[in-house]
């Protein structure tokens, strides 16, 4: 079987207060797209930061003396610096223009996910609005995920992905940052190959693979298309969650 | 536009010496795809390996001494200790049961992609034989996508991909271990988001991303769907490579 992502059509702009559910129906009649049972949708973390109003007037925040000085050895907006801190649970590494932290979710990322980019804030200085992640993504896409159920009636999963960096390679990629109906991870342990071994991969990171798939298809250069549609996820459908995603501290060999 | 991607089915065990290029056009044919402009076949490392014989059996290794202590502290064979450090430039870590390395194709990975799992050997004690990566992939791949191009008469791209384990997150994910014909990195510089403001986001993972989506349908249980077929890959074709993928030593704050 094959897998399949279309990005819905006609997404509109978010707003604070907007309907995303009643965006992605639309989006799919407008894609002529009846969900069937274990489809996935797939949102951007922007428009759901949007709908949720996530946004800061950095004009509002006052930044502390560790803020204003990483931000004079980094380079950066004080203020911006002391969002980014108050977003995380700590600091891994900072080099010019970016600070690598731990994000209060638990995930490692730049800048706690916070930008300027491509964000537009309701006032009209919006050069003075940032952008956080939602507050809790695992729960917006479970109330999402609910709300496309009782809608549809099948079982679907629901994801909200984000683009990181990586260590060691170019580019950032898709990543899930919540998750609700849908595997984080696959854990094949105790499954043999054609030979009879045990296999050496032993957890699939199945839920950042589909993430990478869906940002390949959002591009990043505009908000058109936010919002994926899959069919074909080749494992079984439960309900996974954010942390399975992470790495426990101390297993992990590059903090 | 979606992005599609296809297993092909009934793809046989590779052999040294097979040719994949025959047992892609018969996996087309049996998938009915007759390949179009901008399509991109993705390929297992595993059978580009088998193809190239890149087999080892471990009885023709003298361990040297630096591999015979790092070894007993790792717990693991001194044989294949001393496989991995030859396939590496240098070590980054060593836990039990595992070495990540900077590969000598430049990127960072557990133990070389050498590995016992799902390699059954030329001889009879399969137990003895460990497979290593292609050669030089690149190089691989532009050789397929070549033959392809001139049967088919329409422009490709071609990608050998792996399972990497990452930094901070759990699950291996596909990567790109070699490409032709397609972008490795997507460069957003200079282009400016809705809002005109420049993109936070500067450098897309572009042909890790469809690793990752290519990784997902092809799993991990068995060596049943080795190649995908892409069709819809978001990107304008371009003879990309490897190494735009490798972030430079410098440059990386996780070494």
């Amino acid at each position: 079987m094959s897998l399949v992502l279309t990005p819905l059509p006609n997404i509109p702009m978010v707003h604070t207060g907007d309907d995303l559910v009643e965006m992605i129906w639309n989006g799919l009649s407008q894609a002529d797209i009846i969900l069937q049972e274990e489809d996935i949708l797939i949102l951007a973390q922007k428009i759901v930061s949007k709908a949720e109003g996530r946004w800061v007037n950095l004009v509002s925040i006052q930044p502390s003396a560790r803020a204003v000085e990483l931000a004079e050895n980094i380079e950066k907006d004080p203020r911006l610096v002391e969002l980014v801190l108050s977003e995380s649970n700590h600091i891994l590494r900072t080099r010019a223009g970016t600070i690598i932290v731990e994000h209060r979710l638990g995930f490692v990322c730049a800048n706690a996910g916070i930008d300027h980019s491509n964000v537009a804030g309701e006032g009209d200085s919006i050069e003075e609005w940032v952008l956080l992640l939602p507050e809790n993504p695992d729960a917006s896409a479970k109330i999402i995920r609910q709300r496309l159920e009782g809608r549809s009636g099948v079982h679907l999963g629901v994801m909200i992905i984000d683009s990181h960096g990586r260590a060691w390679r170019q580019g950032v990629v898709g990543v899930a940052i919540g998750l609700s109906g849908l595997p984080g991870i696959v854990d094949m342990r105790g499954k043999n190959d054609l030979f009879g071994y045990n296999l050496r991969i032993t957890t699939i990171g199945a839920a950042d693979e589909l993430a990478a798939a869906a940002s390949l298809v959002m591009g990043q250069a505009n908000e058109g298309t936010p919002i994926v549609h899959v069919r074909g996820f080749p494992y079984k459908l439960r309900d996974g969650n954010l942390q399975e995603l992470l790495r426990p501290k101390e297993q992990d060999l590059f903090r």
